[in-house]
């Protein structure tokens, strides 16, 4: 059986269109995930709960993606040693500006590892989930090499299109 | 003996310089409160349970003051069914709009009560806070309408000194 | 008969879109309010008159909606001593960022409780009034407790969903 | 005697750094103007009686600074029916950011003749009262022309500087 | 015959539909006006003509629209004492936020009476030049008086459609 | 001897009073690492080098701080698999939001870690470069972990000195 | 034959509907160019080696578009003494005012010449390029004034069309 | 005697401060240039002579530094052919963001290039147009490489200072 590694976590269901690309990530690197609503707002023992135990659990890195006033990702940093990814949810207001600030401006003490806001930025969070456990793993590794080898000769490619 | 119906928190000592405002406007206006270092990334256990048991200790108000990724209002919220005052600090980087939205962009579900960013913020939110309880008490009302009194009449004469 | 406790109101007839969040979430918490829209400044001396004869009317909160140059909030509260919840509705050109920064940043001695730009800004309005009236009246507390619980469960079982 | 055709205002007495430019251009060319103190937030009452008389007392324009939430030009602009400019005063936060949108963004129906932030913006407010008086005064225009001049000379010769 | 008084020029015909508000204002208080396409970039001698022979041609009140890096209000208001009042085209990539910038913050010397971004504040230019005229010519400014009556009116009825 | 298996490096020299907090804290974390002024712009073809080679000199996380057009964390990351970890420095212009959306904001496809602005992003850099090792590593974790337990106490203590 | 003077390229196919515009005017002004998709992130060893050989090659001008974190112009910039424009392409979440701020803020050493966000700056890069060229070409650049009056003329007569 | 190739331009004597660091530039690089003082809103008629003549009189670059509404470089832009390279000059109230949009938002038909705010903008305007003749001119290439490779060292030996 294949030990689940990585959390995948989302503050809204409405979080999903955005966090799957996270997820279509890891199936394409063959990185064991979990997947779950946990709220910072309002269901915040859970969220507590969530994080407290993942190390025990086995997990090694969490992505956690919120919008607006995004706090899960920096809450669940508090919460665990391990290493944790925020995704900026897009919001219809400020476009996912105020997720961006709510997740990456942690105060000194609590790191949150945040990327791109949006669909590029779940993407990357898979990816960037699997280059960490690359950076001990040799098989991963290699499988994100290869992937850079691929997306490499499809852009060298697409200048025909143009 | 005064019971205390506003708690004072902020995240870290240094928001002191801040949050005293909030402080002094609450002793103007004799409002008996309680001031603590809670800080939602450090002490993750003691705000839950500062926000939790805040009802049964006799709390009405709650005022919240944080910067950067200002977690500490919105989770308190997440936490109490009490009204909470969120109170932007100020940071070095970008000034506070950080910790401004951070603290107002909340999703519906857990309302966070926001003043301005600073100092005049923090002197609002007591202000606010004895306004919350004026509602429901006159002699608290009362106090307030008359600073208004006061500072209207400072207004009035300051026109002289131009 | 209820008495109306709370009143809402908002700066144009176009505001009701995003202001009826507030109403709705008062209909489903049972607290009696009125609504109407109060222009700062198109009816200027309407305005100054509701705000005026507020406490002496019953009203114990007031929530005023307003976009733009969205000087409502802050008027409103510069002409009574009872709690003002300011809504920033999202603008057309800068998607409620000025509407924002027009509420929230209020000097000192004038505050506006200020919640999130839009929807989900006008539900909270909605919540924090009830959770203002519930810190001194424990059946509506129970009824916001209550609602928590019910959004608590639909995060929980939204994993499913995934 | 001169009539006093301008009204200078300001929010806070601590605006008179900004708008003494104001001030300082009026007496340049010449333009009678008055002064005050009048606070939307804390003087309302005297606001609405300074805007509602107006006219009656002789003013063709007014020139109002505030900043933050800077409602004073708005709310004037919404009591007369003359022309209102608003002076946008630099905050310690937002760098006036805030202040300017609060000013700029009035909704169709009472505008606002926006300047500037700060000092220029100030001295600017009192060069367009100086060039609305002139448009139906050609000794006041005749002035603002020669101003232009002399420091478009200041300009040419400001080269050797360098 | 009725004299031109107003000038209104945009730098682009596809501002016109922006700025046909302030011609729909002007035709709605009886302000009489000329209307051109007046590029900043494009036609500069065409802009510096203009501007030169406005006072000449009779003209008391510039109004000039314009989107991006907006040159026009702030070049014609170099080029003519007139008061000249700037409209902020909204953009699509920058929702007019850099118009608004590049119209607003002119030096200490040449000021714009800049107003709202988009239709609104085209509006509110149409409405601001009449106020201009109307402070030296009591039928226009009746005429604005009575425009104000009847929105007044018109919000008073509108609480009934909520 | 102590493997190096953190490499810091820097857009400029003058990048160094941000990024030794970054060192600060692995020293503190008994974490060995590497420091070197790498430019992105000025020595390009040393930074390909450095982090095509990353891998096989054993580093497992990369920590890149810069300025501006931070160029460096993302063209790193394009070089290599590990974990590249971004650090924006604040900027005498516009307080380093230009870097931070110069680093975060990466296209799908190779992520950077980002943190805060400024020293606390670098404090943080270096935490989290450790938590990365950490969750492969259970004596790096328990440093982590004892350090949070150092911290929790001092907030605690840090109530009596308001 | 002509001599290709200028190379166009772009971080991404989907750039292509933006650097088209570029493209269009290179047509119109008979100025011979290639273009490719060259992607700083996804091609860094083609960058390098584009930049690189570009002067041997005899292309004089480069323009590269890129959008959200847009480090091709600056790092083609950093390996050829040409002359770079670089283009912001528009993004789905902060309007390209990310790519703006990637390109446009480069350190004091390699600078890059930046147009504005979207179509509107991949036209101006395509002119900026024949400006350059012309002005050691007179053809090219009558070429360029030439368009200059036709679009002159069409502005002229579009007043006719309000 | 050396042809004068360069001109730079700037709006004010205050913008010296900034702008001497393109001459410092020019001046390392032995390119011919002159300098002056030309407002676009205080000497209009300078501006537009100084631009359409510049052809004539052997320049075949314009570095034009202005700050605020920042219209200097795209209105000289706008009368000559030449390449225009714009500098924005940082302000006191938004650090040179509404310099920055007033350069670089051009519309189609008229480019500006525009590099950086402030000082390290300046220093590249200089460079800047050292390429762009460089690309004609295989001395100041040489001399422009010549300086990258000077640059390079410095910052290779840099890291002996961390």
């Amino acid at each position: 059986m294949t030990t689940v590694r990585v959390g995948v976590i989302m503050g809204s269901q409405s979080d999903w269109e955005t966090m799957k690309h996270a997820c279509d990530m890891l199936d394409e690197l063959g990185v064991a995930y979990e997947k779950k609503v946990v709220s910072a707002h309002r269901t915040p023992d859970l969220m507590f709960d969530y994080a407290a135990s993942a190390i025990e659990r086995g997990l090694q890195v969490i992505i956690a993606g919120a919008g607006g006033a995004a706090h899960l990702p920096g809450m669940v940093a508090a919460k665990t040693e391990l290493p944790v990814i925020g995704v900026p949810v897009k919001t219809s207001t400020l476009n996912g500006m105020d997720s961006l600030l709510s997740i990456v401006q942690m105060p000194g003490g609590i790191p949150v590892a945040t990327v791109a806001i949006g669909h590029a930025g779940a993407t990357n969070a898979g990816l960037l989930a699997a280059q960490i456990l690359g950076a001990f793993d040799p098989e991963i590794q290699a499988k994100v090499k290869a992937r850079r080898a691929r997306i490499t000769q499809t852009v060298l490619e697409s200048s025909d299109n143009l």
